[in-house]
C-alpha cells in the first residue's frame, strides 16, 4: 500500500478536554505530529499575554492545532456520509480531498513564533509567509513526511492555507468565516479561561454544514446555531482578546523587544547580555533553523538574563514583564485624544521616557463581514451562506436581526498606556503635581 | 487599619477553569500574588513531562497554587460559619488562623524548580526546603510581604508547610492524605489532561470537613465522598502520573542533565555552549536569585542550544526530549529482572551507550495510609477519621471495603527503558541478529 | 427565638443539578417546601409539552421553584456583603428583607395548574390570580406557615409577586427583565432538553447586580454578561420554548379540552366517563381545594379515559395527545393568509372537522424592551441599567448593538396547523385529488 | 425496500442531555419510538420514589430507554468498523445482528409499569415478563411495527431480553455486568439527580470493548476505566439507589397500595372511589390493554381521590404519600434485630397501626459478581474479562484490588420503618412515656 492511503493498524487517539478524543486513522498525520516542527508548537503559549489576565490560558498552538485537525476530521466524516459526490462537478464531498484537507488543518499554524503579532511587528517576520515555509522548503521535517505523499503535495497543502486550492469546500474547512480554525480556538479559549463566552453548539453546527458547489452552507433549520456562534465569537473578542490588561503587557513586551533591538544596533551585543538566539533577527538574516529555534521560553530566557542588564530602560522593561506589571490604560474618543500630547509630558515630567511607557493601543474587529452591495470588491471572506430545503441560498445577516446587528460594524477600542505609577504613585513627594494633573483627566477608565 | 487585617476596598475576583472564581479580599494575598518569585511559577508547569502524554496538562504550578488558596479560602468559610470556636481548646476553628492558612496554601509550592523531581535528583535541591527559604529569606518579595503582617509571620507560614505548626487543623488543610493542595490537583489535572478520573464531589467533600481537636475530621454522611475521592486519587496515579509514556521522556531529561553535567565536569564549559544560568549549579555554587532565575523555558533553551553540540549523546538527548522522542519501555518482574544485564548489553551492542539509553523507572503510591498497629511507627500522614452524629470517630478504611482494599499497599510498576529503536529499527541490515534477539524477550508489553 | 429568625440548627441542603446545592438555614421556608401546596408543584410539569419535542425536559415546577429560591438567596447574599444599608433611604440593602424575598421566590409559580396555558385559556382560570389566592387563604397550609411569621407576612409575600411590595429591590429580584426566575428558568431548560442556548454566566452576573434607589442595576464591567444573557434569552424563544412540534401538541392538547368541555356542557357527564376532578371545571364552580387536586398526571388520567370513548373526535384527540401525534404545521405571513380559508376547506374535504383538526397559532415575544421616549408609557418591566464607576447610569441597549438589535421588536411566527394525514396520506384512494391540492400550497415548510 | 433495511432519507436526530444526540438510522426504530406503548414510558419515571430525595431525578423509562438504545448503537458502530466478521465462527461482530439488538435495546424496559417494584409486589405482575408480551402479543403497536421487519422477528426481540438468544455478544450487550443498560442508566441518573457518583469514562469503556467469541471482552489498556465503572455503580447504590428517604416513601406507597386492596377485597368497591384502572388489578383479572393505561399519574389521580376517603388509614397514607411525608427509620442488625417487637408495640402505643406503619426494609446490592470457583453455579450474569494483547482473558476482579474488595459481596443495610411523630411529637402530653421510651432505643441513625 502505498503512503497516501497508509492507515495505522489500529485507529490512535489523543485525549483532548475539548473534543474528548483527537482521532488519527492515517500514518501521514501521525508522522507531521511527530515533526520537529509541530512539537515546537508546545513551546508556544495560543494567547500570548492574554494568560496574564486570565491565568488559566495556558494552552498551546500545539493543543489548539490537533483540535483544528480533529474538527475537519469530523467535518469530512459528516461530508462523505451524507453528502458524498456522485459525479465530477455536482458540488458535493469528493473524499479524496481527506488528506489535503486534514494536513492543511494540522498544520495551518506551524508558522507562529513567540508572541507572535509583538514579534512580527519588531522584526518584520510572517507568521502565514512562514508557515508556507516550512511546508515547502525541502529541509524541513514537515516537507519531509508530506513529499513522500507526492512530489506537489506539500505545495498542494501550502495553497490551501494561501487559499489558492481549486476546491472551495476544502479552503473553506480551514479558512472562512466559521471554520475549524475558529471553531476550535473559540472553544478551546473559552475552556482554558473559564469564560463561558465562546461556548457555542458545535456539533449541531458540524451536522448543519454541506458542501455545494462554492464551497460549504449550512442548512436553515441549524440557522440559530450559527448566529449563536457569530454571537459567541463577538463576546470573546471583546472579553477576552482585546481585554486592557492582555494589552497592558503586550505593549510592554513590544518596548522592551525595541529597546533591545535599539541597544543592540546602538552599541553592540556587547552591551546586552548576548541573546544568541536571537543575533540573526536583530541582524535581519535568518534562516528556516533560526526561526525554528525560537520558542516563549527563549525570549523570557533573555529577558531573564536583561534583569541585571546595566540599561536601565531593558532592565526595568523585562521585569515589568516576567514579573506582570502590566502598563495601565484608560480609553479615548477622536474627542479626548487632544489631550494625549499633554498627559505624554507628565509621564515625561514624572521620570519616564515615553517612548517606552507610553503607548497607544488600538484594537478592532469585524464580528461578521457580509457582503456590501455597494462596496463591492473582490472580499477575501466568503460570507456564510443559509440553505432552504429547496437549495435556496441567503446570506446570514439578512436572515439574524443579531447578526446583522453586529455585522460589517468594527468594534472595539482606542486606549493610551502608561505606567500604573501615575495613577497609584509610591513616591509621593517630588511629583505630587505631576501626579495630580494627570488625575485631572481620568474618569471611569477614560480621558476626560 | 493594620496591614493583616486589611482588606480591598471590594473583593477581588480572577476567573478560574476549574473553581470558576478565585476570590481574593486581603491586599496580603494579592501582594504575595504580585511578587516576582510567585509570579515564577507561570513558567513552571505542573505535571513536568504528562504534557507530552496528555497534551492538554500544560497548566502551571500558579494556577495550581491559586487553586490551593481558593480551596482553603472555603474550607475557612465553612469552618467559621459552621463551627466558630467558642474558647480556646475547644476543638473548633479560630478565625484568627485564617491569614496564616491562606498564606501557607498559597506559597506552598513557591520553591518548586523547573522538572523538580528530575532537575533535584541531578543537582541536589530540594523543592521544600527552597519553599521555606523564600518564605523566611528577608531578601525575596514573598518575605517582604510576609513581614509587613508581623516580624514572625514568615516563620508562621513556613511552619505550616513544614507541619510543626502548633495548631494541626491549619496544618492539615494544607498537607495531609486529604487537603486543599491535593484536592485542587486531582481536579485541575483531571480537567487540563481531560480525563474523568479526577473528578470527585469536592463541594460535598468541603461541607462534611469539620475541625476537632486533633485536626480535620468528616462527618459521617459524606463518607462515600471521602471514600470516591481516594479512589479517584488512586486512579489518577495509576492512569496519569504514572504513565510508561511520562516517565519515557522524565528519563531522556534525566540523562540529558547528567550528561551536560558530565560534559561540564570533565571538560570545562567550552565543551557545550555556556548554558549561563545552570552554570551555578553544575558548579554547586548557587544562591536564591540563581534558583529563582530557573524555570522550563530556560532549561528548554539551553536544550535548543544543544541540537547543535557536537558531544552526540548531548545532542541526540536534547533532540529526543524537545522533539518528543520518548524512550520506550516494559515492565519487568523480580523473576524476569534477571534478563535485564543481558537486554542493557543488546542495547548497547546496536550501538547506544547503555548509562544514557537504558534505564529502570520504579513508579509506586500508597493510595492511603491507614493506621497499622501492628507498625506503630509515628507516621507522618495523619489517617482520615469519620466523625459519628456522637463524636465517635472511625479511620476511613475500618468502615469503606473499597479503601480498605488500597490502603496501605503499594501499587505501581517497575520498567526497563530502552531506545524505541530496538522495536522499530529503522537500519535493519547490521544489527539485525541484536534486535531479533532483543525482541524475543518482549511480550504483552513486558519482560519475559 | 420567634419564629421569623428561626435558623435551622445546621442548614440543610437539596442536591440540584443545576445549582450544585440548594441551600436552606430558615425553618419557614423548610416549611413551605413541605406544605401540601408547594409538594403539588412535583406533578405539574415546567414546560407543558415541550417534552415532546425535547424529551430530557420532564423536570417540575418543584425543581424550578426551589432553583429561583437558590438564586435570590445567592443575590441577597451578595447584596448584604458588598452593598449593606448604613441608614434608611440610602438605595442600598436592607437584610431585613431577606425573608419576604426568599419566601415570594420560593412561592412565586405556586398557582400554576396543569399545562397551564392551555388550561387557562379554555376553563378561564389565572396562575397569578391562583398564586396570590394559595398565599393568602387561611385555608392553605402555605398561608399558615407564612401566618406564623406576622399577621400580614402572607399578604407581604404577595405583593411582592404583585409587584406592588415597596421596595424595588426585591421586586425586581423575583420579577424584571433579568430576575432569578428567568436566570433558573433559561438555565435549568437548558440543561434538561440539552441545548446549549441557555448557558450563560449566572456566577459574573450576580457578582454584577447591585442594589440601588429604585431597584438592582449592573455594574458597567458586567455588562457583556447581560448581554449574553438577552441572546441566551432570545435563543431559548426562538429555539425552545416557539418550537412548532410542542405548539402542534398544544394545539391538540386544547381541542382536547375543548372537545369534553362541549360534550359536558352539551350532552352531560353521562357522555365521557366520568372526570371526577374535572367536573367543578366544566361546572365553573370551583374553590381552591378543587384547584389544588389538578395536576398533569390527572388530565392524562382522563385522557387514557377517553381513548375508549364514543365520542369519536374526543377518542382521537386523546389518543393523539397520549401517544404523541402532534398536528403538522406551516408557516404564513399576511400575504399567504388569504389561503387559509382554503386550507381548512381542504381539511374538511379529507374528513377531519376544521374546529377540532386546524388552527392557527402564533408565537411572539419580545426578547427585551428598552424604553422608548416616543411611546412613554407606565410599562410594568424596568428597562436593565448598566452602572458606571461614578453611579451614572445607561440603560442596556444604549451600550450594546446586539441588544439594540432585539429589542422592542417582538421576533416569532403564525402558523397554521392541521393533520399529519393531509400531507402523508395512508389512505390515498379516495381523497388523493384533495391531498395534492393541498401539497401544492407547502413549499419550504411554509404556505406559498 | 424492504422494511428491514430501510433507512430514512436522512438521519433523524433527538437531542439529549446525556449523549448529546440519539442517532436513528432506521425507518423501525422511528416507528418503535411512536407506537403507543412506547409513549407511554413518558408517563413512568425511572427512579420511582427516588426523585423525593434528589428532587432533579424527574427523568421517565422514555429517555432512559432511548439513550440505551443510543449506546448500543455506537457499540455496533465501534464492532462494525474494528472487529467486522470475516466469517462464520470468528467470533467477531456480524453487522446483520444490529437491528435486533437495536430493537431489544430501545424496548428492553417496555413492560415497566408504574411505581414497578412496589406495584408488582402487591399486584403479582413482572415487567420483565410484560417486556417479553408486548414484544410477541399480535395486538400491541409494538409487535405490529416488528412483524413487518419478519414473521419471527418479534421473537428473537424477545429472545435477547430474555437471554436465549443464541448470539452472546448482542445479548451482553444489553444484559450482562457492564451494559448499555446499566452505562446509560448510571450516567443519566448521576445527571438528574446531580451527583458526581455515576460519572465513568463511557468513550473510553466504548472503545476498549471488543467482541469475541462467548460474547464482549474489554482490552486491557482499558481495565482501569472498566474498575473506575464497577466503583460509581457501587457508590450510586449505596448513595442514590438505597437513600432511606427514598425507601421510607416506597414503604409509605406500599401500605397506601395494600390498605385499598384490602378495602376493595374486604368491603367492595362502593368503600373507595371507584379507582376505574385500577380495578382489574384489585379483581386480578387484567388483560393487555388494562396494563398499558396505567402509569404514574393514574396511581396518583387516584390517590387524590383518596385524600377525602372515609378511611383514615387509606386517607393518611394517600396525604403522606402525596406530600412527601416518609416513614421515617433506624439500621438494625441480628444483634439489635430482638428489640424491633418492642418498637413496634411503642409505635402501635401511640395509636398507629404497626401493620401500616412499621416497615423492615432491606436494600442489599451484589456490585460485582465475580466467580467464585467454590461456588460454580450456573450463574445468570458472565463475568467482565479483560483481554491482553495476546487474546488471554482475566477476569476483572483478579486483576483489580478494588473490584476485587467489593465483589461477591453483598452491601446494603436493613431499616426498620415508623412515622416520623415517634421522634418529633406534635402532640407531647398523651404520649409522652410512649415516644420517651422509643427515644432510648435511637442512637446515630440505628437500633440500639
Amino acid at each position: 500500500m502505498n503512503y497516501t492511503a497508509k492507515l495505522l493498524p489500529r485507529e490512535k487517539v489523543f485525549r483532548d478536554p475539548v473534543h474528548n478524543y483527537i482521532h488519527v486513522a492515517y500514518q501521514v498525520i501521525l508522522d507531521l505530529i511527530g515533526t520537529r516542527e509541530f512539537q515546537r508548537l508546545r513551546r508556544i503559549k495560543q494567547l500570548g499575554t492574554s494568560s496574564f489576565t486570565f491565568h488559566g490560558a495556558e494552552h498551546s498552538r500545539f493543543t489548539h492545532s490537533l483540535g483544528v485537525y480533529e474538527l475537519t476530521r469530523q467535518i469530512c466524516d459528516n461530508f462523505v456520509r451524507n453528502y458524498p459526490s456522485q459525479q465530477p462537478g455536482d458540488g458535493l464531498w469528493n473524499d479524496h480531498e481527506r488528506l489535503v484537507a486534514l494536513c492543511a488543518a494540522l498544520l495551518h499554524d506551524i508558522g507562529h513564533g513567540p508572541y507572535s503579532h509583538t514579534f512580527e511587528r519588531i522584526f518584520g517576520t510572517n507568521h502565514e509567509a512562514w508557515t508556507v515555509k516550512i511546508i515547502t522548503s525541502p529541509e524541513t521535517e514537515v516537507n519531509q513526511v508530506l513529499r513522500q505523499v507526492d512530489a506537489d503535495f506539500p505545495e498542494k497543502v501550502a495553497s490551501v492555507i494561501q487559499k489558492t486550492y481549486p476546491n472551495p469546500q476544502v479552503v473553506q474547512m480551514i479558512s472562512s468565516q466559521i471554520d475549524a480554525d475558529r471553531m476550535d480556538y473559540l472553544l478551546r479559549d473559552a475552556y482554558h479561561t473559564g469564560t463561558k463566552y465562546g461556548l457555542f453548539d458545535v456539533t449541531r453546527i458540524l451536522r448543519v454544514m454541506r458542501p455545494y458547489k462554492k464551497g460549504i452552507a449550512f442548512q436553515a433549520n441549524g440557522m440559530h446555531a450559527v448566529e449563536d456562534y457569530i454571537v459567541c465569537r463577538f463576546q470573546m473578542y471583546q472579553q477576552v482578546y482585546f481585554h486592557p490588561v492582555s494589552r497592558g503587557m503586550e505593549v510592554v513586551l513590544t518596548h522592551l523587544l525595541q529597546r533591545a533591538k535599539f541597544l543592540y544596533e546602538d552599541k553592540g551585543s556587547h552591551h546586552i547580555q548576548v541573546p544568541t538566539l536571537l543575533v540573526p533577527f536583530f541582524e535581519q538574516n535568518f534562516g528556516t533553523d533560526d526561526y525554528l529555534k525560537l520558542d516563549d521560553g527563549v525570549l523570557n530566557t533573555y529577558f531573564t538574563y536583561w534583569r541585571d542588564n546595566p540599561d536601565s530602560i531593558l532592565k526595568d522593561l523585562s521585569i515589568r514583564f516576567l514579573d506582570r506589571k502590566p502598563l495601565k490604560s484608560i480609553a479615548f474618543t477622536p474627542e479626548t485624544e487632544t489631550i494625549l500630547p499633554k498627559m505624554r509630558d507628565l509621564v515625561e515630567a514624572a521620570g519616564f521616557e515615553p517612548e517606552y511607557y507610553t503607548a497607544i493601543n488600538d484594537s478592532f474587529d469585524e464580528p461578521y463581514d457580509a457582503y456590501d452591495p455597494a462596496n463591492n470588491n473582490n472580499r477575501a471572506k466568503p460570507q456564510i451562506e443559509i440553505m432552504q430545503e429547496d437549495g435556496s441560498l441567503n446570506e446570514l445577516s439578512t436572515l439574524s436581526p443579531i447578526v446583522h446587528a453586529i455585522a460589517g460594524r468594527t468594534t472595539g477600542d482606542r486606549r493610551f498606556y502608561f505606567p500604573r505609577e501615575m495613577l497609584h504613585p509610591d513616591d509621593l513627594q517630588i511629583f505630587t503635581p505631576v501626579y495630580d494633573e494627570f488625575k485631572q483627566h481620568v474618569s471611569n477608565n477614560a480621558l476626560k
